[in-house]
């Protein structure tokens, strides 16, 4: 019986700042036994948090360790919150610890919840106009789980598309080299004077937004937390603002 | 003075039930002079309006009027609050009424907020595992303020990109012959099995949430409140979940 009763619910905070969280999301947060995350994204909800819980902080790339511990206790009967910032589906804790509670046996199985959250590219866009009025595609530049020459076959199908890219992860300190490579793909197939907007820790403390075009993207502003917008074919320049029309 | 203290906020509601909007969107909302929006999504925040409020409640279809309204209250020195549902930014009113707002001279245009919402995609791939958790684009079906030409070409470039796609506003009552067409493209690029996972009215009292594959798809099922994802290429049924894998 024990089992059966515990509860999963893999969480979206949001951009980061507690009033761009869903109400769902900090209801699972207080309401969990156990509340498990990345150690600095478990600061994002620290008013949510007391005495009586138990909060495992875990630390960076032990992503397989921390699904695996959400779905053990829950499988054990404790009600766990397993949290990610933005959105838990997009490039969030969502799919390997879908994958994981899927192997156990139904009798085992935990019920398992998912709360979205306001995903960066959404909140990047607010700070920039209306870029993603019109179609878009959300990519990521990791090449930590997919080869790279994938994901240059992708760009080139989106870049041919005319839709708005929202470029997720581009750069860390061991990935310097794969954003100049996407900005020259893209300038293939776009103009240089195509509007880039570059949006870093949205909502935060250290909030930067700045604008510039496929030519002008100064590398150096980009790091792992800022997300990219490629203007689509149907962007104009609005005042300060992009807006894409439809 | 009385223009430049006007405040125009462009809030997402979110889905639909009042635990998935954020804290922000509703701030908004509750401490507007003066909320705008269509009838129905006005329903949607009911539990944030009060008596001192004047509530504005538009037809469908008179999108330009509205965001016209909105603006010329803000431009007037008055706080006000336009809703969408979702995002605002992702076929919402966002675009059209930045556009009139960045046409007004500086010194009578208002102030101009974004609050982002959890967008309709998120909240479907929520409800079907997580077939967002790879690169993903969203592509509206309608029409209405775009060629047809113009939608099937940029479906000829996503599809062969191999990333999943979220359709919005696949079919209404006057549109019905898009979405055959589109999942006859879509079938010419992937193959016939590919996993399609329909939502309509997620969170709502109506919420419907089936699966099929892009042969098998129903569309008496498929209404303007349906968002349909189709998985991409590196997605895999886990159990009774759809989970991209990255």
């Amino acid at each position: 019986m024990v089992g059966v009763s515990g509860l999963l619910e893999i969480v979206g905070l949001g951009p980061g700042a507690p009033e761009h969280r869903t109400e769902a999301a900090a209801a699972s947060v207080r309401g969990a036994d156990t509340v498990i995350g990345y150690g600095p994204y478990l600061d994002y909800c620290a008013d949510l948090l007391s005495d009586g819980q138990t909060v495992v902080r875990w630390g960076m790339g032990q992503e397989p360790e921390r699904a695996r511990d959400a779905v053990d206790r829950a499988a054990a009967g404790e009600r766990v919150a397993l949290i990610s910032t933005g959105d838990p589906g997009v490039y969030g804790m969502a799919a390997r610890t879908l994958a994981l509670a899927a192997e156990l046996p139904p009798d085992r199985r935990p019920d398992v919840q998912l709360m979205p959250g306001v995903t960066a590219a959404l909140i990047a866009a607010a700070r920039l106009g209306a870029p993603l009025s019109d179609d878009f595609a959300v990519v990521s530049l990791s090449d930590l789980h997919l080869e790279w020459e994938t994901i240059e076959r992708r760009l080139e199908a989106l870049a041919a598309s005319g839709i708005a890219l929202c470029l997720y992860n581009p750069r860390s300190r061991s990935r310097t080299w794969q954003l100049g490579r996407v900005l020259e793909l893209l300038r293939r197939h776009r103009g240089d004077d195509t509007p880039v907007g570059i949006v870093t820790d949205a909502t935060r403390e250290d909030e930067r937004v700045t604008r510039a075009t496929l030519a002008t993207v100064d590398e150096q502003q980009v790091s792992m937390r800022t997300v990219l917008i490629v203007a689509g074919e149907s962007a104009v320049s609005s005042g300060d603002w992009i807006v894409a029309q439809r």
